[in-house]
């Protein structure tokens, strides 16, 4: 596949050591870099910060999230034909 | 089968590349590309916007979504039928 | 069994091409024809629509349901005894 | 054991064919007659009717129970020693 | 172990036959003879009752009881000691 | 490890036979005697109280607790040092 | 990976020892020192306390805390940067 997404956890492994944003199914969101991951989706982010509304509601910093508490988990401001042009350039 | 779907999975493998809408147990919805997808039903959306009666309330651009939150997931106005069309056209 | 329905499944496999209801552990009714399911009871549907109080709310067409969001699937309007019969006829 | 009850699923065994009552965890119940069940508690009901405050509330017929959406099933109207005398007599 | 239960399995197998209090999720009571268990915490009942605020509010009678709706289930009015002392008595 | 726990299920065994406060996931509290756990972390206590804002609400005795209602089982006022003491001594 | 968390559990294996806050699925958070953990993310705190607002509202002391109540675990005001300045240091 052009964008060298072949299966789900590909797009984990192509965001480590980025910025992404994690939904959580308690309706709040974290932002961070995404460190590492397991096939449960328990992840292992750095400067995480809660968010709400927009602003930052407080800082966590290095933490390991439960894959069980997560909706989804998108690289920041990235669409896949602009990460497959990442990869080339 | 008429329309090439036996298995369940058939249908998301029919998918892939194709607009759906992915119904949320949260009562949210999100629309976009379906690019992968796994047995845990965890699926890869790339250009995918959150949707409420209609309107585009967030993009969230290229994400990984745990398949545990899902209810459906829908090639955008399609029928088995029309489906089974396009293949043969 | 005079019905031809020993496990729980077989009445899946009956119902395979036929019309039913799902309905939904989030209060929602889906309509619409069983196309294939698994033993997880993810289902696949065709022409489905979403309905409440008995009207159409959402026309989904084609669509793939998690089985964990079913409470009890019924093809519409049958007995097992005039299954049987159909089956005999 | 007097009544032929040593494992929880010999009391489903024993139920098939008959009347039984279904309570769901949504509060709802249904009535009907168990024609078939698996070991994840999955059950085919004949004749299905969903009951609320002793009223009948809807038609359901013949119907596949998820097993995770059941609290208890109880053969309508029996005890374990009625059983053992039917059983004999 | 003094009193015989060096597994949790233990107490259900020592209160077989006997009277017991099941507390479920839902915040009913069951009351009943408990008659078998499985490693889901399945269990079947005999004249059970479900109580509220110290009262009957329903008589299920014979019943198979899903192991994930319940909380705990306790040998009514016995403590271990008491038990062991039964045992030997 | 100084205080002897490797492995979280280390605090349970050496907390059998002794005074255990049980948090449970719909906000009630157990206190009793910790006979027994196993690898869900069901759990046997004997002389169970009910206890809610400090008080007894309810004499449960000897039961069987299911591991997916706890969050967290504290030995009764103890920390790891005071129990390495304990050991020593 | 420069600091040294290639998997999820990497962090927490660097965490024992160390003061951690978790934050629970039900609102609240803990604090305390992790000393133990297991795959299923069961983990042992000492010296607990239950905070609320950045206030103490409950001494927990040593605990078992079950994994599948947990959302996040967090060393106290450390990042992954200063976490490998220290194990350098």
């Amino acid at each position: 596949m052009v964008n060298g997404i072949e299966r789900p956890l590909d797009l984990l492994n192509n965001a480590k050591g980025k910025e992404v944003l994690v939904q959580l199914k308690n309706d709040k969101q974290l932002v961070g870099t995404l460190l590492a991951f397991d096939i449960h989706i328990n992840i292992v982010m750095d400067n995480a910060k809660e968010m709400a509304n927009g602003e930052v509601k407080r800082n966590i910093g290095l933490t390991f999230l439960r894959g069980d508490t997560i909706i989804f988990i998108s690289p920041a401001s990235l669409t896949a034909s602009t990460q497959a042009a990442e990869k080339k350039g």
